[in-house]
């Protein structure tokens, strides 16, 4: 029987953390031996999330209870919240060359020091080990993920944009200036920190925009998508809140090139995403629902030709826990460690 | 004291017919007389809609009982099926010329008999009829509606759609090839019929786009826009379904004129609407939840600089069963009868 | 034009406090002149709930900042968090005869000091004043209201469970001692306080129980069901956390004495309150959804036979913000204050 | 590599057939060959429930056109409606000695034809095959289950509340003619048909009473609690329909014994159940979440010493769809096959 490789979870009283303990305890490779969480130190597992009582489990520790330079760690998850994350990380980076690590914060995610200082508001802590980081969308970088010490996971709404994207901007089949996305999140994105507008009764039964033309994953955006169309690229980015737990559809607006109809671009996605394991294109014509991926780390995307000559509609859905947060976490994991991609992520869909 | 107005609702077994009720059995001048519902003919609206089980209402009867001639009613709610509508009004105001008509289904709306057509399916039944309706958008066509036999209540989408563009397109603030309206919709949109899609288990927990580039409401949309703009004007428009009862919010991305700013399009439409008692515009910046119009005829109207020179983000939300169906259809009722236009509609959002 | 009463309301931030708000910016004879909230004292009312947006309100202000012996007002709305009610209460008394308060705290409804104690965990600071408190059950203690300084509004499930049960121990016509009370109760119970268990992801598509055998309300469960049957009662009460803002249902188990019927338990509740207007009784084997009172200040209640002989199933719903709170609150203020007891309080339940 | 189980699923257009997919298609020891749906019949399944469209799986077909003789299949999941069940089942028992089934209608659950007649208003078709049926609760009847040719896969609220109970009556350790069982469903519950009462706007933000003392689950209920007393046990029981999917509540009120405690209640369920793999048994005054077993197979049990003397309160929660109906039937098509009871039903809670 091969061995198991040790992992540690940091911040795993968060929704993404227990999305990690969820897919973990499933992964035949992976064994998890260690969980922080810095307010619920000393608790077990199933006082903070019940679903887990069958279950053994560490109990929860606190960070600086941690020596990194002995701990019997192999992989790193980092759950922590933005900011904190940067120290944390270079302290176990530098303790020890052989762990490795996946962030889900945001801290590592831009290449631009200043980039990261304007849109979080100060300078970044850990600039060395930035230099290290791959940004963990492996559908683009997979080779460097591979590598990679330090992976930088993405941000939700980066993600299910993004992908859709991709394709079209590699073979220039859209104009760079007039992508908008509208984009729909699920609530457990604000994570489970007490937040007024994350009561219950602030999300149900309705709709509104939020950070509207100043969302931090728009540099996420532009700097993934600059990077492929290999110029300067601003996308209209409008996320909103509504009732779902989890879940996240964008709704994407391009003018196709001169020339190009809906069913040349969709041929490219469907192309490009052949042999991805967790990219499903519809066929022309059709869109997906969030339902259809909650709880699996597929993206499903689809196109429509619009009424509008040369625009098209993309429609793309993701679980914002999974795909959007610990299910490509996991993915990294698996690539970082050798692993088959999809081992431990093939879970279907929950519907209804 | 004043005498009341006596009322007949066609179709008051669905939501929209439901609603009408709910606010007629509180306005000061009106007395309902009339109800009807073929499927349920016979029934208490109590066994129905047991909401109104401590109020006392006529029974249901079906419309072929009713006999126009001689029926002691002064205005007709028409919340019947695109399609069969036709026949009826037809029939009313052939046998009846003092019977006002506020008709809530899609008949009346397109004023080119090849548009109704086309979206439709089917030639028109009464093009005579239509000659007469005035679509019912008080804020466009206050001073036609006031004097109109017969009214043709807007949907639920070109409300929310129409009302922010217009003094946008009147002005020619704004470029009108490049509209892009991504809206979200609350299931009641889609009545009471009882449909798979329509389901507790299909619509919970998640969000889907659905008449991708074919939405019936485009036709009203281009109608309406085209009519202000004084070209023809083809919106982008993707209508959403999310789990919500009540509620619509459109997310609207316009390019602004040259040597525009936000600032100028929000100053267009902050005075346009400056005395109209149901729209509400939020400062420069700010945009609205669906929650806080729950209920209420209000439309809430916000605008934002997007990151991306010249566009401008446009937000609005309304109650689909309110400002967009019933609410205004009372609205119309009163402008028709000559009553103050807010009689009735006080109401204040319900939140949480 | 009758004059109006200058109303204040104390804790304006939180859902009750809105909710009254909400009721009475559409009451006819009082004016809304004073609104605290210390935490956004100097804030709009807009700011902190939007949908008030379009109306005209005073600023909020902190407790504070009241000098009591000038303020003009006539009646006071006390919305404040258990504990610190009393002694704002007791100051405003002291500071003025003339003023009437509504207290919708738990501050002043339990008539034993020794139960306070028990199940609130400290000494009552204000034990003098609570002599003057009336429990605020109209139907129950109507009279006593009328004359009263002090209404202490009752609980949410106080007044959905002891309502149906009144009539029944009343007249002798169920056993004492097999009470069963299984309540289902919405989210905005728990108020607007940022508190992990009330966060949508928390709440949504589920339900579980919650203070099994240790809710603080059923201490006036305790007291009123004693003091109407005229004997020690405990009645087992659970209450459950559902996905919903407003709501709450009570199902009911009793056991009817030797020979009494079902049908003679709803003879008994029906005839009980064949004038309250706030009461709604269904035929023999109907039971209530919540829907049907959504934002109205009704309870339903219906009652069914059980296969088991001698038990019935009593089944209660009313708007926990309504008449569990804030519309009883103004049902209260209304008599008090010598107006007709349903004035402003017309709503019709908002469904769908 | 051993070889895999045929698998036939008829009815797989509803919620409980998408469910056995889900399952099965990562149940490592079957192989789906085959799927009906009548209405449906020549539909690829990914048209039906487009979750599965990353999936290969056989397009749906309609019963008529199966050959049972020759058709190359090891066991049937029945997913059919009840009543047409018995007529299909019979048939197939008919045609093959060798094929084995799992029926999730409730056909062959009651072992009195009488009993049948009563609850579904029709003598029952298929009597002889009938007394071949094991009521399919292995925690009960495991042993007769592993031989048998005809499971009946027990109701949801059957499933729910026998297991706390089960072992309290074998231990005669409560009162048989009070106990009291307060019912809290899903909506998943009532199928994918489309009725009225199962809309999203007919089920959202509220709750209702369903059924009162006259829901079909009490003839089961009847007849596992008397067998395992060994007396006749008739236990009131209410469901509720409540905002979600999935999940299943039930609040049992059960009178201990005189001289029994909350603890010794709680002792003999946990013990009774220590082995069980999908029973979990909370600490002694802690209560589950319906929400901490959705899309897993376990049912959680928890306790509390009610105030009133001898009371104790029991909830258990489930998820409708998996221990309530097609993880139960895996279980049970593990047992007759001879696989390990847990194969395939590993998942882990999805929460949030």
């Amino acid at each position: 029987m091969a061995t198991k490789a040790k992992i540690a979870i940091l911040g795993a009283s968060g929704y993404t953390g227990s999305e990690l303990v969820r897919l973990l305890l499933r992964h035949p490779r992976v064994e998890i031996v260690l969980m922080t969480a810095d307010r619920k130190a000393g608790q077990p597992m199933a006082e903070v999330f019940p679903q887990f009582a069958p279950f053994a489990l560490p109990d929860l520790v606190s960070i600086d209870s941690i020596d990194w330079k002995t701990a019997a760690v192999d992989l790193v998850f980092c759950a922590l919240p933005h900011g904190t994350t940067q120290t944390v990380i270079a302290s176990i980076m530098k303790a020890r060359a052989d762990i490795k690590i996946v962030d889900l914060s945001a801290d590592f995610r831009l290449t631009n020091p200043a980039d990261y200082a304007r849109w979080y508001g100060h300078e970044h802590h850990a600039l060395d080990v930035q230099q290290e980081a791959v940004y963990g969308l492996p559908e683009l970088h997979r080779a460097a993920i591979k590598t990679s010490r330090l992976v930088a996971n993405p941000g939700c709404y980066p993600t299910c944009s993004i992908l859709p994207l991709a394709p079209l901007l590699k073979k220039k089949a859209i104009e760079t200036d007039n992508i908008v996305v509208d984009a729909k999140s699920g609530v457990s994105g604000a994570g489970r920190a007490a937040k007024e507008g994350s009561l219950y009764c602030e999300v149900t039964e309705g709709i509104h925009a939020y950070g509207v033309a100043g969302h931090r994953h728009s540099s996420e955006l532009d700097q993934e998508l600059s990077l492929i169309a290999g110029k300067p690229v601003i996308a209209t980015f409008t996320p909103h809140l509504m009732p779902m737990s989890r879940g996240m559809l964008a709704t994407t607006y391009v003018t196709a090139k001169r020339g190009r109809t809906a069913a040349d671009l969709h041929g490219i996605i469907a192309q490009a995403y052949a042999r991805e394991p967790f990219v499903h294109v519809l066929p022309l014509g059709q869109t997906p629902q969030t339902r259809h991926v909650r709880g699996s780390n597929l993206i499903i995307i689809g196109l429509v030709q619009d009424r509008v000559p040369n625009r098209v509609i993309v429609v793309s859905a993701i679980d914002n826990l999974v795909k959007g947060a610990s299910g490509q976490a996991v993915e990294n994991m698996n690539l970082v460690l050798g692993y088959p991609e999809t081992l431990g992520l093939e879970q279907i869909a929950l519907f209804p």
